[in-house]
């Protein structure tokens, strides 16, 4: 053997070992990480935990708004706005446009406020109930559909996200409590405001992130009386229903996302696969669906300051928001304009009334108003993107309960169903809606729907 | 020759190859790249160019407030601030403290407002004009020394950053104006509110960034009678003067930074070089003003929030702070806090009365409140971190003209010379200052100035 020989050989031997070392990585990525233990008592409520007993009295919970608060915010409303004009010929790429925001306020003054009571009275048409969670008073709305021969009946706890509330499930609760010819299931629905969100009350302690929320919803689930449920969800009700699926899978039926996306390295993988070859990953009718790696990081970086300072400094951006109509407004609005659909950034009025109605978006405003919880909904960014979140490995955690993903055109981004099987492992359920964004529920209640009752016979039947 | 000797040849000839290829590349890197081209002239004002006549008279400026403005703003301060509560045990962790900020409104209201005239005759101390430079009203400070024999006067561009203002200089005015017998130089400052902050008129046009504005402070100094002058600044007023310097050095006599970074990627490579190897690329009396690249990654992610959604959705934010005190002072003061030193996040108050007096902080928010420029300040980022900016490559362009580099130990982050001379090709003066951070001028002011001054008669004398 002359010394070539000797160089191929060592050559092959450690291209081997290389190759068997990233097997092995591979081969360990794709085994599931263990399931973090978390504590289903842990206290966050305000002060020592010692002296804490829980009152687990579910109580019917009036939503009224004090009369002075409506009064001070047309007060507030009414002082003459002082705005920075946009820039020549900018619709809402440097974020909401003054300009519109002037009619947005007008309406809200002129228009919204004066039938206040109406709207209150469509806010209340939905039973409304308070009860105590951990620390915290959890609201939630709670509808059970009427017996119905030949329906079975399902719990299905529906979650929202951030800048959303319960307001975006007003139209589709209807639907899914009532029988549909298609479905032999009807729904109970349980919609909770998020803790720190709407009049659930915030953590009053670090540390409660979207994986403690977890916790606190599966517990509401069980104080409602129900062991075993479906969990349907976008944006951080997603995150969150993830979150119950892979903590408590014991309780969930099934969970049903509308933006199914989640941070495995495996998943980063294909993603930069499925950009470079679009053809191999993602199937031509859908190609509108996926971004390349590229471009999606641009969207993101040019979409996500939000997040990036609600991650870090949520309580500067709180209190520059906190009592404060006119800035919540654009802030919140602009979310609605954008995320529906990234066309509109180029409208001066964002597109806004284009799938929404300006009451219904203003009625999603009132109740961060009124509430005064804009601050406690954005901390939950910073107790969630930290490094004691990362720690728990929650994304390496497969989830067996069957899992359902539904993506919506506009919607921030969307996975393959390749990348959302690294942790979700029993997904029955996989479809593209060509109409659509981030606020399903709120935008095409009747497609989100009907999506659902498919994951669900499906989910149930299993 | 046997086939390994043949490999071996092959393998040397393509290391040759490949390592040429990279020292041709970074020799690239080691040249100047061009000058980009910026009209001297370009209109920034509203509306067309086409009727544009240029006032360039140079007429004294009053500053003085309403008295409306601040009945208006005593009303608003008075009301009770809804603020939440921070999180139990927490500092500036999650950004300003809503305790402390109760206290802050509290002497804003009753201490310092009605003491608004002193402070405003406080303001008026230097004298203030203003004149119209392509479109735009520019508000400036211009301080001529009285003639003293033996001293020859020079004149000095003096320029802020964000969240700052004309407000950071009142300290140092008066040592630079005055006689110094260390000194054969004695200085005549102009100090300006960058374009869009305090009383400068903001651009109406898209596109007007950190390279646009040098321009426009270059022909400031122009219109005062001065074609050659020494520059100064922190922040913004940083990248400002590196940006004249770099497109008309011509008018530079020398550059001073207290922020001297910029982003070449040789000089990134460095910066990790030196993550890795402290010991060669830092003196060890000067290692603790190096963080690693992680920790300064990590700490530059924790504190960077408000320029991605500034530098994204400048609008947007800006309309929550703009006409909104108490959330503007939150805003504000924060940096104040961390910048000046970040281990003051563990505090309360956030440390912001140790370096400062509340009366210097509030009357610096003053300047943004009464002036209405909180959006126009904050589009400055949007308009200077974009690609078209990026285009111009003003890293790649070397300067020669006399650079000083003064690093005060707390600001946020620190370059080598090393690093510094890959843009600055005649650094003729580094300093470390174990004392002081990012406001400089307003938290050591003797410091900045004695510093300054040495390196002044390095500058001039050259």
């Amino acid at each position: 053997m002359g010394p070539f020989g000797f160089f191929f050989r060592l050559f092959v031997g450690i291209t081997v070992v290389i190759a068997a070392y990233f097997a092995y990585k591979i081969h360990n990525l794709t085994l599931s990480a263990p399931v973090p233990h978390l504590n289903d008592a842990e206290y966050w409520g305000p002060g020592s935990a010692s002296n804490y007993k829980e009152n687990t009295e579910v109580k019917p919970f009036d939503i009224s708004v004090k009369p002075e608060l409506i009064k001070d915010l047309e007060a507030q409303l009414a002082r003459p706005p002082i705005l920075q004009e946009p820039l020549e010929g900018i619709g809402f790429q440097y974020g909401f446009n003054s300009k519109y925001l002037k009619d947005v306020v007008k309406y809200w003054r002129l228009n919204y406020l004066p039938k206040w009571s109406e709207r209150e009275a469509f806010l209340k048409q939905f039973p409304h109930f308070e009860t105590q969670i951990q620390g915290l008073r959890i609201h939630f709305i709670h509808v059970k559909p009427k017996p119905t021969k030949g329906k079975k009946v399902v719990p299905l706890l529906l979650l929202h996200g951030w800048p959303g509330s319960v307001r975006e499930f007003y139209s589709i609760i209807p639907l899914l409590t009532k029988p549909n010819p298609k479905s032999d299931y009807v729904f109970e629905v349980i919609a909770p405001s998020l803790t720190g969100y709407g009049w659930s009350q915030g953590s009053s302690k670090t540390g409660f992130g979207a994986i403690q929320m977890a916790i606190v919803m599966r517990n509401l689930m069980l104080r409602v009386g129900h062991e075993k449920f479906l969990v349907q969800g976008g944006d951080w009700g997603s995150l969150i229903g993830s979150n119950i699926a892979t903590l408590r899978p014991q309780n969930v039926l099934g969970y049903h996302s509308n933006l199914c996306n989640h941070r495995h390295p495996l998943s980063t993988v294909y993603h930069v696969a499925r950009s470079w070859l679009p053809g191999v990953f993602v199937k031509e009718e859908h190609e509108d669906f996926f971004k390349t790696f590229g471009e999606n990081l641009f969207y993101m970086m040019e979409e996500s300051g939000y997040f990036h300072i609600q991650a870090t400094k949520p309580d500067t951006i709180g209190t520059a928001l906190l009592h404060n109509p006119v800035g919540l407004a654009a802030y919140i609005l602009e979310k609605f304009s954008t995320w529906t659909n990234p066309k509109y950034r180029i409208l001066e009025d964002g597109g806004l009334t284009k799938r929404f109605t300006m009451d219904e978006l203003l009625d999603n405003i009132m109740i961060y108003y009124v509430t005064n919880s804009i601050t406690t909904s954005q901390r939950l960014y910073s107790e969630s993107f930290n490094i004691a979140s990362f720690a728990l490995n929650m994304d390496g955690v497969h989830v067996h309960v069957p899992t359902g993903c539904a993506r919506f055109i506009h919607d921030l981004l969307h996975s393959t169903d390749t990348e959302v099987a690294v942790k979700f492992k029993n997904l029955i359920h996989s479809t593209y809606h060509k109409e659509g964004g981030h606020f399903a529920a709120m935008e095409v209640p009747q497609i989100l729907y009907d999506d659902f009752v498919v994951y669900a016979n499906k989910a149930l039947q299993k």
